[in-house]
């Protein structure tokens, strides 16, 4: 046995986690759901765990990730687009101003997004995610979004699939969107994807059978929906979940219902230095779920305290 | 080694197939697809394989088993309902005259998969199928439904997943109704179980979050519904469809477009004494596929001819 791999295998997991309470929480729950005999001993097949993904397994400031790669569609999309001069709401997009662009609402950016995400066929739309997501940089950090994963959560989803887990993302994100680079940064494969969807049609084309994109919203998957999400694509409960926001609040009270061992984690985000402090924030807003962490005993994860490292890219420091 | 373990080491795969051009084309295409090398290699990750249910796995006939617990769980909830007097197809349905129930057409029998599927929780459902399929007996077997599924497919599935596919059900069944047991008469785990749903939401109770079950149909996965319903639950195209009628043809179409490695193959029902032999049939007809079948070169299973037993049960005789 070389040095290295002898190394490797005394390495505590998680390495990118200081001790302390929150790391212990994990690493005590991961231990009594797979020690065979324990009360609390979960078969693997039910070794479920659900993370959602802006927030807790990468970045979502200044700005949701995708909501760029809708401004930069919309960028391209527009010369083919002369009526959109009359919509308020992609002409604010268009000319950066984003404050119109609130004004509109929630109704407002699904807009933008729908418009911008059908139109197509599936191989097609997953040919412009993977373009811009090599392409695009992040506007503080200057480098792809995929490089603005959080090394922690990477280890953790390392960790829990090591204990015989199956790891899923649960997102309000776009589902195609994110299949595009789940399993090349994450390790999780398109159909542990979970996410909001467009609606698709099925059309026999003289070349041969496509899915085309429509402008049509076919499921939100926050909030209320994560819950509806989960059921839909797993069709069990999960035993852990992972989150950041309000909007993952009833997928963490659905994780923990009922008698069965579960856990339940926030990441709060409170680095201003190394990535971002906020939590009344618009994008991310940890409010009511923060005072239910704390009611219920769930894991709240301190950035600033608990991370030894953020990103990938530091490692080599 | 013991002298059993040699004799199951040396078998070939596929026992209750007998030898001929059917069972060679699976194996051709799985040496072939698994084969490091090969210019049909197809990475373990893509090896994506999507079963129909009805007709596919187990029987269909002389009805659907689903439209059994749908007439069973009509009359159990029909003293609670006394203003079903005045619906034409429940009443009908209610004292057995199945012609009366059709002339309802879809919209009929849908109505009535609705209404005896909604309204309880998903937890209260799943108890209620458990309950259902333990205890019904098939018509002509007077054996449990779950005993009616094909040996030969069970052993299709368990060679394809040692050769590193992905198994999936991809059914115009109820997903809810089947997860309850897929799992353990075919090891298709729910989270691989794709299949047609209604709607639910979620609720806080005092007792804790449920997720209720409306009567309003979110989704049918049939005909062109099981591409979609491919895409949205598995995000990638399958590289093996397995049906046996025409509400299978577009799975068939979408796992076999594009230049990769693929294989289709369709079940025909020919044999009357063992099982059943129908083609034009209302359940389960197989016209156009079967033409599309030839046409293409897509495998098509004889029954009578291609399968040396048929149920689990026939095995020690």
């Amino acid at each position: 046995m070389s040095e290295s791999v002898e190394v490797a295998q005394h390495q505590s997991p998680l390495p990118s986690w200081n001790e302390g309470s929150t790391k212990r929480s994990i690493v005590n729950f991961v231990h009594e759901v797979t020690t065979p005999g324990s009360s609390r001993f979960v078969k693997p097949d039910e070794r479920i765990a659900v993370f959602d993904n802006d927030g807790t397994l990468w970045s979502e400031q200044p700005a949701y990730f995708q909501f760029e790669f809708v401004l930069d569609r919309l960028k391209a999309m527009a010369p083919q687009h002369p009526e959109w001069k009359d919509n308020a709401v992609i002409a604010a997009a268009l000319r950066g101003d984003m404050k119109a662009v609130a004004a509109g609402g929630v109704r407002g950016v699904l807009e933008l997004a729908t418009i911008t995400h059908a139109g197509m066929t599936t191989d097609e739309f997953s040919k412009i995610v993977e373009d811009w997501i090599t392409s695009a940089r992040h506007p503080k950090f200057n480098r792809p979004y995929t490089d603005l994963i959080f090394q922690p959560m990477l280890e953790l989803l390392t960790y829990l699939r090591a204990n015989g887990f199956k790891t899923f993302i649960v997102s309000g994100g776009g589902i195609e969107f994110m299949r595009v680079w789940s399993e090349k940064i994450y390790g999780i494969p398109p159909e542990q994807v979970i996410g909001s969807s467009i609606v698709t049609k099925f059309e026999m084309l003289p070349s041969g059978p496509v899915l085309t994109r429509l402008p049509e919203l076919d499921f939100m998957d926050d909030n209320v929906g994560k819950p509806v999400g989960i059921h839909r694509h797993i069709g069990r409960k999960p035993i852990a979940a992972f989150g950041n926001s309000d909007g993952d609040l009833q997928m963490l009270q659905w994780a923990t219902a009922g008698k069965g061992s579960s856990f339940a984690l926030l990441v709060h985000h409170t680095d201003a230095v190394r990535e971002y402090a906020y939590e009344a924030s618009a994008i991310g807003k940890l409010e009511v779920a923060l005072v239910e962490a704390k009611s219920k005993g769930w894991t709240v994860v301190d950035i600033k305290q608990d991370w030894k490292r953020i990103f990938p890219f530091e490692v080599g420091k």
